[in-house]
């Protein structure tokens, strides 16, 4: 088995509305091109601030509800903003509970993570302007998007077009343990999950309930690639090689439980 | 920043009770020495077989909830063995849940996974005894022993001593993923947590959620560098120099969340 390695992308620059990251991307690697079989691990927030997904606090008009769900659940003992709190409802499918200053919800992508993945850090550029970042609006479609684009950069560039796979990735609380880790938002050219149920293993003993999240473990690795105060929104993954297919695949939203496995509901 | 790189080590033997685990890691490792700064992270089976966690199914009496529990929610359609299922409940606090063929446990360490981390894969060494691997008593105990062990075994050798930290993880479910991810069970000498709450970015905005689970993306990522069907239950990282610490610390019941901040109860 190959090792596996992470190593963040330097020098990218701050990412604006409008930006084409796979381009950004490509210039950032320099002399060491993409290769097939690489996993190009992004955080969520470079792709919402490329593709806009970006709201701008002085342009939110509170709800009653958002007001008073701001009220009932101040973050960290202050006030919280009821525009905010607006924006994260906006996101919402679900609000799944309402406690300690957190907002769990699940999103209309059906993600469950805290305040709908809503986010206000590294997010300015514009001086003064208060602004939110959200969850890109379809990551899976982003991700295969970034992937096409990256296909085509590199095929400019004289080279065997590569096709590294995309992940996209957000950090999420868990229930029952402190801490957030990495998982996959959006995934284009890697596999979500690696099924061994019923396979047996080495000592030919059956592997009981053996259903790696792959994507997520992926996402885990390159978050902490990264280090939280550089700017490093790109993880390349090497390693990988065997879960990376040529077909974009069925995209993160395999890694969602539906609705009525939910045993929290 | 570092290169995040993970290896299984090959070569291992099958564990067996009163092995001597952190000797057959260095044993193991051959002409490549421990070093500072690296983690050794251990699938928990290989530690919870030496040190004799394994229950024979022969010899367990199931008492009349497992019965009922076992006649209640059969396990892939199969009825389930009320055995096995009484070595799930001597292992839990409190099952918090019981459905499609799955228990939800508390432990009694204080960790909620399915059928409370008992397991059946990768464990027969003498043929035909059917037994169930559990977690270990204490990992954070286990974690300590080793990295103890591996110092001493080092400084053997004639080297300068190595204090590598020890990682125990499990693959642990989600509740609203599919798929697992491995966690840490067990830390020596690796931060669980890294707490970037109320500081600044790169952009001086202040971070407001961030709190990475350090130990639990560690285990991901040695999970990953892993296959399931071979027998590298220990895995070496790289690059996680700045997590590691000179005492052993916290261990991973720092990850875990109080009772009453369980917000599913």
């Amino acid at each position: 088995l190959a090792a596996l390695s992470a190593r963040g992308l330097t020098g990218l620059p701050e990412i604006a509305a409008g930006d084409d990251l796979a381009a950004l991307i490509v210039a950032s690697l320099g002399e060491e091109p993409l290769r097939d079989g690489q996993v190009v691990a992004i955080a969520h927030k470079a792709v919402s601030k490329a593709e806009g997904a970006v709201v701008a606090l002085a342009e939110v008009r509170p709800t009653a509800r958002a007001r008073e769900l701001a009220v009932a659940h101040p973050d960290g003992g202050e006030g919280r903003d009821p525009r905010a709190v607006q924006v994260v409802l906006d996101q919402s499918a679900e609000i799944l509970r309402a406690e300690r200053g957190v907002l769990i919800c699940r999103t209309h992508h059906g993600f469950v993570c805290a305040n709908a993945g809503v986010d206000a850090s590294n997010t300015s550029t514009e001086a003064g302007v208060e602004t939110l970042v959200t969850l890109p609006l379809d990551p899976d479609a982003s991700a295969r998007r970034i992937r096409a684009r990256l296909r085509e950069l590199t095929a400019a560039d004289g080279r065997a077009p590569a096709a590294p796979a995309v992940l996209i990735s957000d950090s999420f609380g868990r229930a029952w343990r402190h801490g957030q880790v990495d998982v996959a938002l959006g995934l284009a050219g890697i596999q979500p999950l690696d099924d061994w149920r019923g396979r047996t293993d080495a000592g030919g003993l059956e592997l009981r309930a053996t259903w790696l999240a792959v994507a997520d473990a992926a996402a885990a690795t390159a978050d902490l690639a990264r280090a939280k105060d550089s700017r490093e929104p790109v993880v390349i993954l090497d390693g990988l090689e065997r879960f990376v297919t040529v077909e974009d695949g069925p995209g993160a939203v395999a890694l969602l439980r539906p609705l009525e496995e939910d045993m929290f509901r």
